[in-house]
């Protein structure tokens, strides 16, 4: 038997696409809808109203299409009080738990509305001591009271910003063919503007950075102050340092010649860091003089080396279990506004996983796949730009550089 | 001084994104806008309707956002009579014409609307003999009568199907991790409801469809009636005949080995079929017993054979003059409902330009950035399928006939 | 002052390419030649042997260029016992030391030869108990006695085949165009050959399997019994897992149609196995009835679940220590004859790094780079397929059966 | 019944991998051989001699193993001249003519050896007036007196540099992970080197190169001086001058945001030169004021402007006619020594079939399939770059200016 019900959403439905994509979803999925109410903003920065009946075949099908319509923001009007479930051993969790997406949510607990904490896509809500908390399934307990259903939960898409922005600039166009160099000074000016106001910047990269002979730039950015926290794998690590004290990467010479030395330098390079004890330790031994690690040690920011089955090794800094690696990187991007990722895909998609939609984030790869790969995943507020890193970066360090001395 | 103007638009104004793109353009370009009514289509099948105030900076600002909101279906309010300006020469167009997209279009002649015949993207209109006609400017002829500006032009953008299909499934998706079997059983039960209510269906294929191994099929389609129009290139036709005569496509036998005989067989090929006179001939002749070119030929299927610098030869079938062999496309392509794209991107991107929107179009290459150009160059109602021919186009064929014997 | 010392090389030393790129290894490096004795195989099953004299500008540079000979096979003729060096600390290694290949080594140690176990590349050998051992710098203890330098040290790299093989074949080509049906043909061929002389095949796969529909495919080749190891992650588990239970993997349903269910079902999937307590006790359990890991289990083939930053749960199966992980990959491939990779370029090339060069390895994935990085990273023995997976392992599996069935 | 030959070979048979290839072809081609001398370039700049006895199945399989042989460079001993048959008419060949290949070839005729004029890949050679030249099939004319066999044909394959360049560097290396900064920085060292003896550089260039922001520096590099032939179509010349007439290309303006023009601009400035009635005109006139083809004009450097069936328009500099576009452009290249490929497939493919393998060739894509082709295609000389155009050829520019200034 047809079951309808009414459900609301507000903010800028129609140009942010979220009205269209609700309709969208609800025609697919066989359901009917009746607009009810629609209050259009009339100007640029009005915001919107709809209220939609919706319905489905009956009872189980209204319900789906209902989950459906959650992440878009929409919300069944008669406002009601979470619903929740005890998980009934460690990281088991009830039926029908309430499975989160990365933007802004909020749930009605005891009649009020609270914001979910470190909110991160696919996982899981918990109230705990009143305060509701987005939690990975590995991290659920016994005993915890997790959100089931959608209802009394409310999610905040993100809005197309009412100012044209980089960002916003990037994702209108698809094509490889943009020119670079624009975006390259577009791409600056994003990073001093983030600076100018407090704003804190990630790296996440792969060794292709070094490979590439874009080290430099980036240690230049670190050392400069750009950059607050660095995300990488051990090969990254070990590549900068073999390039400090060999002068090679994996053998390679900085003119791109293979030496005889092949992979023994690599090798020894982390010999020589365990020998020491950790990064930190070689750059107080005075054996490490430069680079990019060399760089975060000094400036002191924060860095997460996770661990791959790929690696050798490994240096002693990284974390080899991947499940502590994912929480010392979630705990290095709380507060981040801005990520760039660059030349590591296992990397970038790892963070972006633990990342908010409302983090700027920019994917840099020689090979589209990278970032194709990133947004299906979920991070769909992600630019991605296809080029050269071993040209990109050190223009962009350099573009850096000179708007920060015009300003 | 700000100037206002308003315009209308009707349609599936939500969920076709139509509305959605016109207030994003509006504000990218710095425009304000203020809606004055908005019907919305309460159920699946109503239409919207919406009236919006747009503000420029000038009347020059202003211009430019009617412009460009044009293609996306937007009028203004006060109909008018297109706008008329003489050709001054062959191929020299008056400034300002009208450029059109690949939508339906009509234009406002003597208080008339006419359709405009042969529409294409990024053409010119001209009034002749009472009859609206798109012409691309290598076609202009002196004293042509050119519209120029949008008023009195009308378009229409294809509205998202109220139904479910293939092709738009398909293009809610854009990652290639996407269960190929499943896509070709629904490609081939696309392919027999369009033969079933007599549409036509057009195959654009590259020289890969041989070397993979996919060429008895493509025959096979050909043979069973599925394919009325093939285009193609001369490299596609001497290496499918090079097959029939040696056994091999640039000298390369069908498990793959390379024979001594190199790139000599595939001269000797196009040797012979001079020496016949044509293909057609040389299927006369009964020198030509087999493959894609003798099933076209046999059942007398048009196809065109378009030139290109990389050619040996070439055949003598080949329209060696680009802009005929554009043309000869383009007729070829008249009353075509669907076109499926295999293994080039230049013959799919040269017939992309020359398809209304409104032909169901799907382009199957392992390259992605063969997709990903022919959209940015305009078709957007391409959808693109990332995989390997050599395997794709046998199992398609296979289901075709599966699904044509189960029915 | 120019140093000048004699080597030797034998084998199928010109079509195999190794005395080619000895010679170019030499003039690259700015050495000289004298060829003082080259005694060639006159016919096809003849090895060849040659004498060199090599010079270098001085002891330093002669000693680089012996270093960049010696994983060519090339050993200076003056037998010597390997020089050993002791190991100061736990994970640190003596300077000088030998890094190896992934081909059969042998060491002379107190005037025998010993050929090294457990041979892989970028690894350090270590004689222990009379025994020569391949160890990672991760496994190097102090005190073990750790070779250094070259003398000593023999390499065999591998020898052209005399008779055309499906491996040899397709390393003549590069091209993607090749005739995909013929080559499944001969990949099945290889599978039951391996299979019929109680050869080990090892399957290494990532979640793209089950995305693009071909996991019923893998399950019954493992069924069947032609799959003796299974290497992957927790994201092919899952989402194996997911397809049971749910019917869907990341929330799409077989005919590729996105569920309302979204990410949940992953997630209550991995739940599901976490209260079981593993793959094995949810089959046990009754719970798991079919897909890729039941039948791991059934058939009772070692798999290993390799933990990366990007998981969600994980799975208890999952090791989650990336050291550990790549002990037990190392463990289960031990003996493999052959390696099928498809769709991961994670745990292809961490695979690689594991394997000797005489394991036949076959890498499949539709994205071109994956392969490139793989033989970029040194397992230059392993072939690429550019295909689509969700097509090729369904037509692959097929053939096996037909071909297993006519023999 | 088994037949045997003697055939010899010289040159740096081992390190250009020649006597490699050879002996492969034998044994993959089911063939016995048996080397009855070896004399081996004792020193680096010594050549090699082999005389090998070849034994086929019967004649006929001799005959195919020696066809295979040929374009290494080997020779059957007894020395004959050349074969020749009458093309019987236009266009139309003797059977079993001698295809060739892009080395140097000579022909014994009459005793004395001619060196083969005009040599291109996959064409025929014919002796006319006592000279032997080397013709597509397309010109071809009834009477030709055409080369058929192998015997009296001999062709120099091209051996490996006895020093180290930057061409041998770049084709020792596969992959992508290269540092980018360090090969602009060689790659000038060339082009530099290149001018300095007078040598001639050709640019074939795509489109691309005026979406990335490249345009400006390709212009200055023809203004300088570097750049003798300019090999390119429609597009790229049309997106260059709607650049200088309006700030856009394909409506794109230099900051990379879309403007209202969409395609009109692109059109319009088509017109404006069918107008002027030809670039130069255009020049001339004082329209055209800056640009590639602007300076390309102004230097007075030969540059082809060949069609496609993409092509908008055209210009009316444009050979529609591929088959004169391929004459035109071999004209063109004639003395080239070096040829810079930029972002376009069909262009590159198309002169890489033009050019003698002695020809130094780049290849410059974001797109890896781009270089593959080419090199699948024949043209096994050229080295692949995969960079973005955009940031790669302003860096160029800048070195060689600045490399300039400092010599």
């Amino acid at each position: 038997m047809v079951e309808t019900c009414d459900i609301e959403m507000e903010g800028h439905l129609i140009d942010s696409l979220t009205l269209t994509k609700a309709l969208d979803k609800i025609m697919s999925m066989g359901g009917e809808f009746e607009i009810k109410k629609f209050q259009v903003g009339k100007k640029k920065h009005d915001t919107s109203y709809v209220m939609i009946a919706i319905s489905g075949d009956d009872a189980d099908h209204l319900g789906r299409i209902l989950l459906a319509l959650h992440p878009l923001g929409a919300r069944v009007i008669e406002v009601e009080d979470v619903h929740l479930e005890i998980a009934p051993k460690d990281r088991v969790v009830p039926r029908g738990f309430y499975s989160t997406t990365n933007h802004i949510t909020s749930v009605r607990y005891r009649g009020a509305w609270l914001e979910v904490e470190d909110i991160q896509m696919d996982c899981l809500i918990i109230i705990k001591d009143g305060r509701a908390v987005c939690v990975p399934i590995g991290q659920i307990e016994k005993g915890d009271a997790v959100v089931v259903g959608t209802g009394g939960v409310r999610v905040t898409p993100p809005q197309r910003p009412r100012e044209r922005t980089f960002f916003e600039f990037m994702s209108n166009e698809v094509s490889s063919e943009r020119p670079s160099g624009e975006i390259i000074k577009q791409l600056a000016g994003e990073i001093l503007a983030t600076k100018k106001v407090g704003g804190k910047i990630a790296v996440v990269g792969g060794p292709g950075i070094i490979h590439t002979g874009a080290g430099d730039a980036l240690a230049g950015l670190i050392r400069d102050g750009y950059i607050d926290v660095l995300l990488a794998g051990n090969a990254l690590a070990v590549h900068d340092i073999e390039r400090q004290f060999f002068g090679t990467s994996l053998g390679m010479d900085p003119h791109g010649h293979l030496t005889s030395a092949g992979h023994r330098n690599h090798i020894y390079a982390i010999s020589e860091v365990i020998s020491s004890g950790s990064i930190r330790r070689a750059v107080e031994d005075g054996k490490l003089k430069g680079g990019i690690m060399y760089e975060a040690v000094k400036r002191d920011i924060p860095y997460v080396l996770a661990g791959s089955i790929r690696d050798d090794g490994p240096l002693p800094d990284v974390v080899t279990d991947t499940v502590l690696a994912q929480k010392a990187m979630f705990e290095a991007l709380r507060g981040v506004d801005m990520v760039i990722m660059m030349a590591t895909m296992l990397h970038s998609i790892a963070t972006g996983n633990l990342l908010p939609s409302r983090v700027k984030t920019i994917c840099v790869d020689i090979n589209p796949s990278t970032v194709t790969k990133l947004m299906d995943r979920g991070s769909a507020q992600a630019i991605g730009l296809v080029t050269d890193i071993g040209i990109f970066l050190p223009a962009l360090a350099e573009e850096v550089k000179m708007q920060k001395e015009a300003s």
